[in-house]
């Protein structure tokens, strides 16, 4: 469980170190998406997406004497950036376990940020840091199933209706599970009728699945453009809040991703990775029916993206 | 003369036409550019540039009988594009006169907007748009050296010092003069100490040259990547007000633009064509010292880039 006071305490915690990141109105994009858009740029986040939230509060937690120790993830993605960008700004050692399928471009990223890297096949990753962080006392960092990183995460949810209480709709990249936890255990008890809805893609349907069945399932392990959404089983901390909270989980065919991400780059004049153009692509795709003087918030939750992307959207 | 009257006047005139574009904190450019980096993004405007501002103000001044004969205006690019746009949405007649060196990209979305094209050699734009104006009645619209035109362009100053009254310094793109001219008149008479400094093409140094020699002088006109800033003289209305309140005049390479275009892409994640980004090239190449406190208002002035810039800023 995730209270509002969490919330609070993690906002106050993480303040100076994080960046209240913008709110936009994008009016230039009404028109493709029938309703009236904002946007919660978490693409402008340091480290390039929401993930240093959650990051900066579970390390802020942290006792001295853990801190000393270090830390440890196995996230080759915008977690594992997030973590060692963290750890490298407060002085504390972070080892970060990364798959052998991950892309040069990101695991640079995070070496630049000073982090060990250990290399390992991608089905030994959590082996290898459960069993470093026991060896070693490292602190374990869960990308998601963790009440402390869902109340980091939970800050983009409470800066949203601060900054606009008129909100009606907010659409969340989904994959884990701990930025929609966090925004709907931000959102849900202070405004009740803002409809928060997760978007996930449909070839790793997690949550849709695992929402009708009732209960967390595992769904097939799939390649997807928007590859920071390939988590293959809902969070034990985060599914109980999103089963409870949410009003829909959209899904997102493959062939929109590209096509969002173009528009929020062309006409909205945004960068952002596929990942956090998924809200748009619900739309584009006409998963969630919206009218005109709807006010819908997208949360962009991530830019990390590269010239190889450029090249896709150019040719689209 | 512009005065703050006229702003204020010209504000209210347009405001349901036009976008209060963001004016975002931009931490994420900060170390790039040694200062507190804020962006006031009209790239996101209406047709994708400032220039909407003032030709809405022009046009909506204009009495019905000279709404009802029609507008002219010789341009190919976001002047061209505001007018055709701003006249299809109050139901006005506009023709626009193009050079046949114009691009096809931006010819193409003029005419989607409804406009008339006349096509002619570029030395024979201004005399045929005069020419075809005085035939048939119709308003002539100049591009900046106009105090309804400039007036217009400077409630973007206005919006800069209502949003954020912080600012230390703003850097203008400038090319005749309409929108640095309009901020100016905007904020000094306000906000005294608020520094104002144009950046211009060094290889179409109108402004350069004509405040050394203390009167509007002609440069050569010259390629430039700065393709919205290439007027070849500073503008009479334009010019005093430059003269007596401008804090200085920036002058950037050419090398320099594609740099700054990407820096603003890749770590700003904001998509600016390279006119828009020649304030972010001269802190780049040092034209201006800046202290790390220092928080700097960048006036992003177009965003209407295609594939082919892409690809430019790709192969960087």
């Amino acid at each position: 469980m995730v209270t509002i006071q969490m919330i609070d305490d993690a906002a106050k915690r993480i303040q100076e170190h994080i960046t209240e990141t913008p709110l936009i109105r994008a009016r230039a994009l009404d028109e493709a998406l029938g309703c009236r858009v904002y946007l919660k740029l978490e693409n402008m986040q340091i480290t390039g997406s929401f993930k240093f939230r959650g990051a900066m509060n579970k390390i802020l937690k942290m006792s001295s004497r853990d801190k000393e120790k270090g830390i440890i993830t196995a996230s080759s993605g915008n977690h594992g950036k997030a973590v060692a960008y963290a750890a490298k700004s407060l002085g504390i050692k972070a080892t970060v376990v990364v798959p052998d399928t991950a892309s040069p471009f990101k695991v640079h990223s995070i070496e630049q940020y000073g982090a060990d890297i250990i290399k390992c096949n991608v089905s030994e990753r959590f082996t290898i840091s459960e069993e470093l962080a026991e060896k070693h006392g490292y602190t374990l960092l869960h990308p998601y199933d963790d009440a402390d990183i869902m109340a980091g995460q939970g800050t983009v949810g409470s800066e949203i209706i601060n900054a606009s209480p008129n909100i009606d709709k907010i659409i969340v990249p989904t994959s884990g599970g701990g930025l929609l936890g966090g925004i709907l255990s931000a959102v849900k008890p202070v405004m009740e009728n803002i409809k928060v809805y997760g978007a996930e893609p449909a070839s790793v349907p997690r949550y849709t699945v695992s929402l009708k069945a009732g209960e967390r399932k595992k769904v097939e392990d799939q390649h997807t453009l928007a590859d920071a959404l390939v988590t293959n089983q809902p969070g034990i901390e985060n599914f109980p809040v999103i089963q409870k909270h949410a009003d829909g989980m959209l899904n997102v065919q493959e062939e929109m991703l590209l096509s969002a991400t173009r528009l929020m780059l062309m006409e909205g004049k945004i960068l952002a990775e596929p990942s956090g153009c998924i809200g748009i692509a619900a739309i584009l795709s006409k998963q969630l029916k919206v009218n005109a003087d709807d006010d819908i918030c997208f949360v962009i939750s991530g830019g990390n993206a590269g010239d190889a992307l450029l090249k896709q959207l150019e040719s689209l």
